[in-house]
């Protein structure tokens, strides 16, 4: 059902935009890891809207608090509950638009469904409620790191038409992400995408893009062959996310152009195990992981929310011109990064408990 | 669980490329719908590999049998267990690869995940796998069909490096789709892309291809926030089929080069009710659909058995050359139409019944 | 998984018995309901030890808090957050037994289970753990009751030796129920039980007892075939409260000792529609609810905490004493009124839901 | 949903009383174990009706078909399909008491829930359905035997007013229950429950029971805190099956009448580990394996078809005379046997695998 994820490492979240608290409940970590809300911190402060010049002005310090599940700084084997407390619970604040569904917003569809609506903001289409997931998807990532070595990095690999060329995802750190605000580790490109930012805000606009992920040291035989393949699950996950609107791995779109000669990954060996010479295949094979980087992109829709006046019909199909009040992310994308690996920690920590049971 | 996919519309599928039977159990159709093997039959042909003169020689009669949940015709409300018999049962018919695992298959890949894997081709990988989930399937679309109106349709939009243009997605049939081989209603393209597949055969290649999908007539108000946001579901659904790679729905991955003034779809009156005057939202927003047709795109990868030789090692390690005996199948991708059709299908059944919780 | 109970109405439930907070996430809320924190208090108000003179001395006014799903006092449809700070923080409390396992407790399991244990108490397996489940049964019992008029009544049967009898179900109301502490309407045998309860904690001692519950108003046609029959989730429901040893339904054990021919009930017309005349099924037939009243029985052993020194053997295995320090429950069953209910109208929220899908 | 159990070790069941096959699929079978349809055949053999002078004359040889996920008699891990066709497929053959609701049994919740119902027989109510368990129990049960030495053994203790005594669950062997037909060990008490057996069915009636079972060698540590304790996954297991009415583990409703300081148990060392000197908890504290045995009652009601006659009403609420027709079992404890003992294997295979991520 729609607000849990994952089979034996389970995440749970709630919140809307504006209620008292977002959080999640994570089930299935295992016992006895060291955690601390340091370690969760971390990833929320990555995604926080206002920490640069590229995004909203909203400074909002998203300071997670544990609930349950962890004592001693060490984890007990039961769910631990968080929640992030909403310092900014306005119900209503949005209400002059509330009779005018936002073009591609959730509005219209929420009301389709509900027979209501949050009076605010995106309600549970909000990227709010990601916070819930960011902060389960921090605990999953120390999970991977420290019982295998898993390090995950996400970063902008596309915003608008311009491409970020020659990330070398073999050695690719969250530092070097971290080193632009626009989270893109090719400094040339960065530049062409920020610029491209500062535009479309300049025209009271927004602008799509595209995040690259990379999963480095996932074990061989993860992933469950038929519904649950590896990238089904990946796929289900990063398109769970706002604004997401595509998923590729390995060679993706591009492979579909390709004849097999050119695109099989032929074996080798490396390091005394099988591995491939090329990866094409993305670290999938058949649904289950082979040892190689699993890596994969993700498509985001430039954010619905712009200055410039919209026409469209209110709710009772009458005529009505739109445009959003205040100051608006022209561009997710750069803070979507942490929340891209948070989803791709939730998967392969799931993968990682269901195939103990074959131990 | 890897082998079930649904929450409500569940289906359960078993089955390897060799082993006596493949079939489903489809749990929660709906009672007092009428029902027959014939009703199922027709899709299950449609995927049929030995049609035409573009696939493998193999004529697999695949005949479908209902063992339960069908009474004179009428479904009982109890699961409907179906299977289809393997008249081609060969367990190590292709040992002779056996000490080779295959370039881009899943041969090392199911021996890392289980210490052991069936002894011919593809076992749960294999495309075969897919038999149980189009009968399944076959009864979700006439479920949907009658109760809702709801029209499926997929085509081959690229083969190579071949796209279809001008294909109608509002008026599309299967009887246009289904008039030549490749399954793309674009007669030129079709053309152009018969001439590729046989090209890739002859040079004892493959080549992959691109599907495209559009769901007409699904009501506003399907999918669940969060995590099961129906293109979530999408994106798990087709990204779980041997060989996908990318999926994309909507604007897609073009979608995220563009400015949010000319992606965002604004709101108009259709037929006494609102809609969208474009849909580049692919009839989803927020996760949950907005009456629009629903449409996606589906990548698959070129096929990587091919009888070319292959540079590559054994499970030892050991240099080895590899070049498929036999005939194969050079492009999957106008098999893959009903397979495509039948997962659209799996997700928007499930999804109609778990929105019937809020009536 | 564990934390988790239900597939459309699901309640997920976090918190041990020190932490800092206590309390659940309950999906699928119909949207457009009436709801305040008041309406969750009630039940809590009644699971709350230190009520009265037969239970512990600790009062612990546990305030729920409302964090999501909630806005104006209406549901939206999204899942509710909501927790009950615990006021009493200690871990380390219990310390001095903790190298000794309290013989019926969980402290060997959960070592055995974890590698670890909650320094305190019961960790989650003490009864704190129901807080979440009785918040979230008393928004599942206000749904029952506005869209069907179902009425969930549970009361004390019995006490050590003591039976309740000539409670007439068709009319009990909790108001009854809670006429005397020890919640049995039946006045003598409440008075006796009274006088055991108390007896058993001068002996520094405990006591067990048996809870009867009847739901009335439950439709015609709830409960799934199979495994899911309603008596099956109602099973599952009262076997994972603590302490409780057994439960059966309708005639139960003692039907079990009887012939066919007195068993069986007959059908006769009542109130225009089918009913049977008498109700040894507890209104239960092939696992689906036949609208009579649904009626069961629980059996609690009684508290593995006594006063009294126990002969035991430490983790090591050496010889040692246990006698519990402070005042605890002599008997739980009072207190477990709620809880009981809570877990009925849980079970029964989310059979209304499933069967919602064959509108 | 109500046609699987389990979640990782997962069996779905498909199947009415006069279908062309009954069958399962059994998802989370370790790989790599022997496994051939005599495997299965034995607990099938042992649930078939017509085995001796105490059940119906009917002599349906059940002949279990494995289709997928075993080659050259080694489990794959894939999901094994299989299935038992029925040779009796005579739809409507009950045909003649369709209009008259049978008092006792699903005819008439079944047309409430779904408006319509299997012609013949008790449908998907019908003790058929347990064909798929039995045979996916008898996989769970070789599974556990292997890995962990698990034995479970079920047996009659009581038939009517008549109870066993004096059977040693610490040895008793299945050998000893099959040792008379009506499957209790106390060979006096079966005498009675032989005669109490025929005078039920020379009276034309029929005549309830209850089962034991034990559960010998389970590790500490298997169940799930909170919802999934071992307890309640047993009660919803067993509670799951046709005609069962309650279900108790260890001391269940007696120790409900007992005193903390009686019922406790205390810690001994055990062959070098912590045991228990008593057993009263039934081999779980918590909800959690102790290391004891694990053991509890369920409770059958009497079968509701009997030849006496019935007065009740039809559909239509006229008054109506009901009497079975043919033979009809006047006792199914003996056949519930296997059941039960299937039903505590699929509990346990589960908790086990689950149990394993925490390796």
């Amino acid at each position: 059902m729609s607000s849990s994820f994952g089979t034996l490492f389970k995440v749970t979240t709630f919140g809307e935009s504006h209620c008292p608290a977002v959080g999640a409940i994570v089930d299935g970590v295992p016992p006895r890891m060291t955690l601390t809300e340091a370690d969760i911190q971390v990833q929320l402060d990555r995604r926080r809207p206002g920490q640069n010049k590229l995004g909203t002005d909203r400074d909002e310090a998203d300071q997670v608090k544990l609930l349950s599940g962890v004592e001693f700084g060490k984890t007990l084997g039961s769910p631990i509950g968080l929640m992030v407390a909403n310092k900014d619970q306005r119900p209503g604040d949005y209400g002059s638009m509330s009779q005018i569904p936002r073009p591609s917003h959730a509005d219209y569809t929420y009301r389709a469904k509900y027979g209501t609506h949050a009076s605010s903001g995106g309600g549970r289409s909000s990227a709010r409620e990601t916070i819930g997931r960011v902060a389960a998807g921090a605990i999953a990532e120390k999970f991977l790191l420290e019982e295998y070595g898993i390090e995950i990095v996400s970063w902008v690999s596309s915003v608008g038409a311009v491409d970020a060329t020659g990330v070398d995802m073999e050695t690719l750190t969250r530092q070097q992400v971290d080193g632009c605000d626009v989270r893109c580790p090719d400094a040339v490109a960065a530049e062409q995408m920020t610029a491209e930012i500062l535009a479309a805000r300049e025209a009271k606009d927004s602008v799509g893009g595209v995040l690259s992920c990379v999963c480095r040291n996932v074990p061989a035989g993860w992933g469950e062959p038929a519904f649950d393949r590896l990238e089904a699950l990946m796929a289900h996950a990063m398109l769970s996310l706002p604004a997401s609107k595509g998923f590729e791995i390995g060679s993706g779109f591009a492979g579909a152009r390709q004849r097999g000669s050119v695109h099989n990954d032929p074996f080798v060996m490396k390091n005394g195990r099988l591995g491939t010479e090329t990866n094409r295949s993305g670290g999938v094979q058949g649904g289950i992981s082979n040892g190689e980087p699993v890596y994969f992109r993700v498509a985001f829709k430039p954010p619905a929310t712009i200055g410039q006046e919209q026409q469209t019909v209110d709710f009772d199909g009458n005529p009505a011109v739109l445009a959003a009040k205040g100051r608006h992310d022209p561009c997710v994308v750069a803070r979507a990064v942490p929340i891209v690996e948070t989803m791709a920690a939730l998967v392969l920590a799931d993968l990682a408990l269901i195939q103990r049971m074959r131990a």
